[in-house]
């Protein structure tokens, strides 16, 4: 059941589910999104959950505990990808979790909690921009004004939701109380290179980053490529280029990392000097201190590179996160059931974003991260081992057997 | 008849023909190239010309001189845009032209040489990327290569050939011989700011600047913004951003103006470093020699971005014109035009383009150039006096009905 080769054939099954074959895309809401769902809630169903998309159409299966009606050790990950993306990221932890269930359900295992497994519908905000959204419902975090969010062509969530058979009045329904959960936990792959350079197949994470995400928009003056003066020029692009370049050094400060990953000019033609741009910045940090303080140092730059350039700027933070500690004892738990199954035990901190930082509202979170090649995700390169996918479900399922809720004696 | 108040409103009524409306775009092959066409065609014939599309969909007329068949003095400018465009960069230089041919018609005045007007379907290149494609066609000079250009929706040129009802087998039918024009000359806005700086309404061009232009993709490694370290990455924006910096500074040298106008980055999430960026060149000098050696340091500095950052690298040249003197027999004639207006006589060069690069391969070609407001152009807030447009078709009907071929005797 929990046989490495197994786990990746599902891993195989889900990527063949795209917006952009042969390459790995599915968003939010979208008709890939569904039959990703479906298929998952077959695999749950299987394996003995009562399982359905939610109200926000996140896959939800639970296993039921010693008697109906338990609070629950919750697991999940995600379902969705950026574009062009890996197998593993998201899809590998909610396959190891149906896996653990499945495990219980054919040896005839009831624990004295239920077990639910979430496949959450948006993490990587790629259609919509706003990230965590399938368990910032769960966590009764939804914010309703992001239902004016808008996708590239032009499709709010809230029509998204009606396409996709969901009433957007109703997302209410997919949130849980504090009281449901014991803990939500997350088998994730790292998508960094510590544990490859540790030689080892998992580790225990202690916190994951927080970020701070904005939109710039910097405004220029459009003119002939030919005839205008390069010193009486307002190049939004050129601009935007010293922007980049101040992120990327900002970025390289330690604790940080920064990002510019969207990046439009336009007009966009080759004989017209660029009028505008828009570009993205991604700044993360597991010290929330410094996040705020580079964010700030980030924006003075802007503003010294529109001042010197003459052209108009504004900065608009789209979203952020503070950072998400893990609970010291569902680390320990973790740590546990690593030192079990044979190997080190190891702790680092997730620079990547991850539910755990919407269900931290209602419940302590933890995370267990497996091994990936080169550190490489967000991307189709990114690969396992089959062996680290079978490690990774065997400490999941010790974890689950062995689990104590907070404060229960040992 | 050239009162720039008649001028100015047809190029209102060119400019209501639009792909984006309210904003003004006209790519070649359009459903609007072919209203703006036929617009112009009923000019045309107003104007006692005949006229018709040719073989690329230039609209060409002709007024007979005193007797039919004779050679003929070619007027003409272009009636494609940019994105986003002024309404004058073409169109005036059609427009006055017509209204030229239209005074003559009325007074009953027939030359001794036919007059032609050409209205050039391709001039800016912003469809297809190559440029030029209306008059190359008509100077004998259209490589059937051009074909498979594509454009963004991935329409082959032969196929918007076909879908705008012409045959792409029978291009070479737009050809003229060498002998069938004394010259070609052009009225066109200067689209830069001397003449405003030198207080006159129209100058005599010298030459037009040649042009490079360059297509540059740079691979790097796409991967997550979150756990990527800074140290080990290879984000191939932020190396573009560097050779945007680059070309600006190349540009900034005496006699050269350089530009990025497109940049794409990709896969353009939020959170993921960009793995491909895309980014055009546009460089150009009147000094061929000064323009070769730029683009060679440039490829070099691009090259360094490259081996520092450890991505690669492709340029290809995708375009490159010499630059094309106007004969001196020509600036005479159209000197002694302005000044017989009473304006200063003034000769500039032309940073710009213009159709008069490919005509010069089958005539020698002149133009005039009419004042705009603060150099502006390639930009809806693209503008010019109505008195300056009187006075450059003015001079231009001066210039045509004292025209002496090459040689003729004063």
């Amino acid at each position: 059941m929990l046989a490495g080769r197994a786990l990746l054939e599902r891993a195989d099954a889900l990527a063949a589910i795209t917006e952009t074959p042969p390459a790995l895309t599915r968003s939010y809401l979208t008709p890939e999104h569904k039959r990703a769902g479906e298929l998952v809630l077959g695999w749950m169903r299987a394996a003995g959950m009562r399982a359905e998309l939610d109200a926000v159409g996140n896959a939800a299966g639970r296993y039921e505990g010693t008697e109906p009606g338990l609070p629950c050790l919750m697991l999940g990950s995600h379902l969705d990808t950026v574009r062009d993306a890996g197998k593993y990221d998201g899809m590998l932890g909610v396959i190891t979790a149906i896996a653990c269930v499945d495990a219980l359900n054919r040896a005839g295992e009831r624990l004295p909690f239920a077990i639910e497994v979430l496949g959450f519908g948006d993490e990587e905000g790629v259609r919509f921009g706003g990230t965590l959204i399938g368990s910032r419902a769960l966590a009764g975090a939804f914010d309703p004004a992001l239902l004016e969010l808008r996708d590239a062509a032009g499709i709010s969530l809230a029509d998204a939701y009606r396409s996709f058979g969901l009433d957007p009045a109703r997302i209410g329904a997919a949130a849980r109380r504090p009281g449901d959960l014991h803990a939500y936990v997350e088998l994730h792959i790292e998508q960094g290179p510590r544990l490859e350079a540790e030689g080892l197949p998992v580790g225990v994470v202690t916190a994951i980053a927080g970020f701070t995400r904005l939109q710039v928009e910097i405004a220029g003056m459009a003119g002939h490529a030919g005839t205008v003066p390069m010193a009486g020029r307002r190049d939004a692009l050129a601009a935007a280029a010293e922007c980049v370049l101040a992120v990327e050094r900002r970025g390289s400060a330690a604790g940080l990392v920064a990002t510019v990953g969207k990046l439009e000019a336009a007009p966009g033609a080759i004989n017209v000097i660029p009028g505008l741009a828009r570009f993205s910045v991604d700044l993360r940090s597991a010290d929330d201190a410094l996040r705020e303080a580079a964010i700030a140092e980030l924006a003075a730059e802007f503003g010294a590179v529109a001042a010197q350039r003459g052209v108009a700027l504004e900065i608009r933070g789209t979203q952020s996160s503070r950072a998400a500690a893990c609970a010291p004892w569902l680390m320990e738990q973790f740590a546990a059931a690593v030192r079990a199954e044979g190997v080190r035990e190891f702790r680092l901190m997730s620079g990547a974003g991850h539910d755990g930082m919407a269900m931290i509202r209602i419940a302590d979170i933890g995370m267990l991260f497996v091994r990936c090649a080169r550190g490489i995700s967000h991307n189709p390169a990114e690969a396992i081992a089959a062996d680290d996918a079978e490690i990774g479900a065997r400490v999941l399922l010790r974890f689950i057997r062995a689990f104590r809720p907070r404060g229960s004696p040992r």
